[in-house]
């Protein structure tokens, strides 16, 4: 560390952008094993995180057993099918040529939970927006992400579930809300450009408009 | 760049933990204008960002009229009063001495919200969980954070404020939701310990748990 603390340097700055730009969701991996300490230093991002009244109500479960993973899998699968049943003409046509998950090839796969009941933190920060605890999961998560992408690792976020019937799947407290499951691995490939972007499904905005009051 | 695309190094990587550990939430600001080329540059992280469906839900306004800061300002305030009035004891006395926002100094003020009614995305991955569109606004909102804070700059979240009301006075569109208020500047000392840690209000867990299923 070259730079005074706290201080960063225009080299860092470019490469914090190249970052950001290859942190991509990652729905094609590799079946080859992470290594523990790999991922356990990538994890102590979370310390690092934002979170309301110093809650950190994150709660993370690895999802291991084949018993707990089949009924994760077989959730996305029904919500999948119900998402695809929504989906009209050429768009549910391209729909159901889109690789949402990467769950039956990611070596890891950890469930994210925040605890909307948690006391840590006293409720400061969340008495008019209980919802900012969530958020904080997510902060904590992005975190995570750059993480485990500068170590070239690849996360995929599944959304595609019954976040009700993964709760009971996964028998976790009642305070515990679902946020979100991730799937951890080495990427199939290496690309930077979305895959809903590469697939024509969506396209990003050129611009990003902020309006003023 | 030395790496190839896509890949970094252990320097780097070191680096980015470094500013993960100074991404804290700033409520004490200096008043000196931010120049508005850096804004810009780090505004552009947005497009790096996480979104589900490549919604890119995210809708920025800069606070700026006397009148639109004042009424944001008052809500804080009213909000503020309300939340210590739900504090007793040696907690109510310690809430009362905490400063929880930079509103009065902070130079740049942006409210965010996250367009619930967009159909960019075409509703992809927020079937069952149309939460994970402000989640994506969340994720935006961390990338920009780490984006100023490598620049010197300090970000703090305000979520002590009333949504609803706030919504109404910055007159946004009825599908926006309010996802958080940030002050943005200067910040006024250089710490790399949250504030409510060095106040005595929470401490940070020492280790992270990660429990399997």
């Amino acid at each position: 560390m070259t730079n005074p603390p706290g201080q960063f340097s225009p080299t860092f700055r470019d490469e914090l952008a190249e970052l950001m730009r290859w942190r991509r969701d990652v729905r094609r991996f590799l079946t080859a094993p992470v290594p523990a300490d790999l991922v356990t230093r990538c994890l102590s991002a979370f310390a690092s995180a934002l979170s309301v009244g110093l809650s950190e109500p994150w709660r993370l479960l690895r999802v291991e057993s084949p018993e707990a993973r089949q009924a994760c899998h077989a959730n996305f699968r029904g919500s999948n099918a119900k998402a695809l049943a929504g989906q009209s003409g050429e768009k549910a046509q391209l729909y159901s040529q889109l690789k949402l998950s990467g769950m039956a090839e990611a070596p890891l796969h950890l469930a994210v939970f925040c605890d909307d009941g948690t006391s840590k933190g006293s409720g400061l920060g969340a008495g008019t927006m209980p919802e900012t605890r969530a958020y904080s999961v997510v902060g904590a998560i992005t975190l995570f992400w750059l993480a485990l992408r500068a170590e070239g690792l690849g996360l995929g976020w599944v959304s595609i579930l019954d976040p009700d019937r993964l709760a009971r799947d996964l028998a976790v407290p009642d305070s515990w809300r679902f946020i979100g499951y991730l799937c951890i691995g080495w990427p199939e490939e290496e690309n930077c450009v979305p895959e809903l972007e590469r697939s024509g499904w969506e396209t990003r905005a050129a611009t990003l408009h902020v309006d003023t009051r």
